[in-house]
């Protein structure tokens, strides 16, 4: 029996229903692959400043490091958006980034045929589309200083942040990139905005050193902006990215966004050491949360990639995986992703029929 | 008559091509509504790099300010890639959007009925999109400093670019927005990173204090990675965007991209006083220039916005429209937005067939 210690984070909104779900099932693959998992509830977000005061206690950040590996669901929601900005749920989720060192955020969008007319583009555009992105998670400008509100000698008010890259940050996810693209297609393009950007130019600069040694993966460079549109034009030409923090936000929601069904996106945030954070890409969704209405798939799948990248179980993940897709060829649906003529479920009930499947 | 003095700015790439269309035009225009334009062409960009060395050479900033409005074409290309970033063209570009005090800059993407086909996305999706991007132009992390490539005491560079806004900038660009949407449907909606960025905090500070003195204009904000997300969700939700540099970079690009037809779509950028700037939204597209393969009607369309815009000229700016309307009626397209069954054109015939529109 292999064990591990798993913390969970449910977080808040419909974080708990659909972990509830992913507890379920990572329970019965365990039985199947002989795995006990160890599983430790912790606060984060907005169900850790309700309870003490602050986003990400110190509590939590131990229980984590504690772990072989965290599964989060999802924080924040209107109830906490007025705090100030270091009190708020999001800064629990940047303090667990930098905390546990998770500088490589692995973001797939992949578009499920059962689920292509999800796809808000045409079918022949988005068939097949299978992107993975790369992205820097704890540099850039998150993290960069300074940073915050100061007052001018005339009085006025001036925001400012910092985007800042080292050698050796951008060297270190260009890394897990370059590894991610060889596994995969050995296709790799690096966005960055290197047209105007000296932060961008250094970027560029490392990653197409780094390439030398990976001569067997095709690199190429986009800007940004041009990445934004290619991904709406021709989504397919991509197979896996790399970008910094903040164009690695707008463009891993983007891309997830092709798929049309957010609700079933996983992504996985790994560091050079320690426990990885697993997580759905969609958010807390308050306006649903308790209605047992949550599509638990994203969170079940991000189960999975725990499983490959953080526990090396991956027959363990590929069986949670062939259960998703053999729910969906059955028909079954969450609200989110329900289409004429299949099976509308809860999220509960969701669960019970991925149970059935493994 | 009406005496107005453009300078021409025709760049690189195709930027030559089409601005002689654009010129053809508006002499047509010129003669019908009595106008009389006295124009003088300047260099920039790679045509100025090769002929004096610099992107924005001294005398080019100084004829467009001596002028009532500039039409610029594009810049750019790969044979000046490899120069340091204050040598390339997009320096000169900066260079001249700073020089003239350029802060506001309107990209209008909107779907065309003719066109419909041409967008990636479901017809459904994007049937009556119209979309108004108000990007800020002068400010945020383009010219933020510090920035540059520094050693630190390790012998490790870091790259830095800064992010910064001030009040007065931040509201100078909101009123430009909150004016255009009350004169098209009242809705805007301001994006920001709000709940990671202390500059996006001052942004959304500043904006909704504004919106008491526009009380018929319903104010929203998004987060930029939703806002990406959001565009191809639903784009149909958004009327006047307003945003940065950097994230009104993106997502205008990402928006023109909903179209399918970027060939089509112009751009004005405005300062308080002086002569504007109109330039189509699409680069300098080295691999066809001169092959009178160009798309001019984005180029045509600038000229209508500096009509419009810059002018005071609405029924000229209308009429060039108009005519642009109907050629695409007839069937008239280039090879960008060629479907079956319509006749396809060159840049030159293309520009005829609006003379005779016209
Ligand atoms: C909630 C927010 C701080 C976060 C981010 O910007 O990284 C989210 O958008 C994400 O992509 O995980
Ligand atoms: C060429 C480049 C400097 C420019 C920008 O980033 O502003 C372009 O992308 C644009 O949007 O006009």
């Amino acid at each position: 029996t292999q064990n591990y210690r798993i913390t969970l984070l449910p977080g808040d909104g419909i974080g708990p229903e659909i972990m509830a779900v992913a507890v379920d099932v990572l329970k019965v693959v365990g039985t199947k692959f002989d795995i006990e998992f160890a599983f430790q509830e912790a606060l984060i977000g907005g169900a850790a400043i309700d309870a003490t005061g602050e986003p990400l206690p110190t509590a939590t950040l131990d229980t984590c490091r504690n772990s072989d590996a965290v599964l989060l669901a999802a924080i924040g929601g209107y109830k906490w958006d007025n705090l100030p900005s270091h009190q708020r749920p999001e800064a629990g989720l940047l303090g667990l980034r930098a905390g546990l060192g998770l500088f490589a955020n692995l973001r797939p969008a992949q578009i499920l045929p059962q689920l292509i007319d999800a796809s808000t583009l045409k079918r022949e555009v988005v068939e097949g589309v299978d992107i993975m992105v790369v992205r820097e998670l704890t540099g850039g400008i998150y993290f960069g200083k300074p940073k915050g509100i100061f007052e001018t000698e005339t009085g006025e008010k001036r925001g400012v942040n910092t985007m800042v890259y080292s050698e050796s940050e951008i060297e270190r996810i260009g890394r897990v990139a370059f590894e991610t693209a060889r596994k995969r297609s050995g296709k790799l393009c690096s966005v960055d905005k290197a047209n105007v950007l000296e932060v961008s130019q250094l970027w560029r600069d490392r990653i197409t050193k780094l390439s030398a040694e990976y001569p067997d993966v095709e690199l190429s460079h986009l800007y940004v902006d041009n990445a934004a549109m290619q991904l709406v034009r021709a989504p397919k030409q991509f197979d896996t990215i790399v970008t910094g923090n903040l164009f690695g936000d707008i463009l891993s929601d983007a891309a997830a966004m092709l798929t049309g069904s957010i609700g079933m996106l996983p992504s996985a945030s790994l560091g050079a050491s320690g426990p990885g954070v697993y997580e759905p890409v969609h958010g807390s969704a308050p306006d649903i949360a308790g209605q047992d209405k949550a599509n638990p798939l994203a969170q079940v799948l991000s189960a999975a990639m725990m499983l490959r990248y953080g526990l090396n179980q991956p027959q363990a993940a590929d069986s949670i995986e062939k259960a998703v897709l053999q729910v969906l060829e059955q028909g079954d649906r969450t609200g989110d992703i329900m289409s004429p003529g299949m099976n509308l479920l809860g999220c509960q009930a969701m669960g019970k029929s991925l149970i059935q499947a493994l």
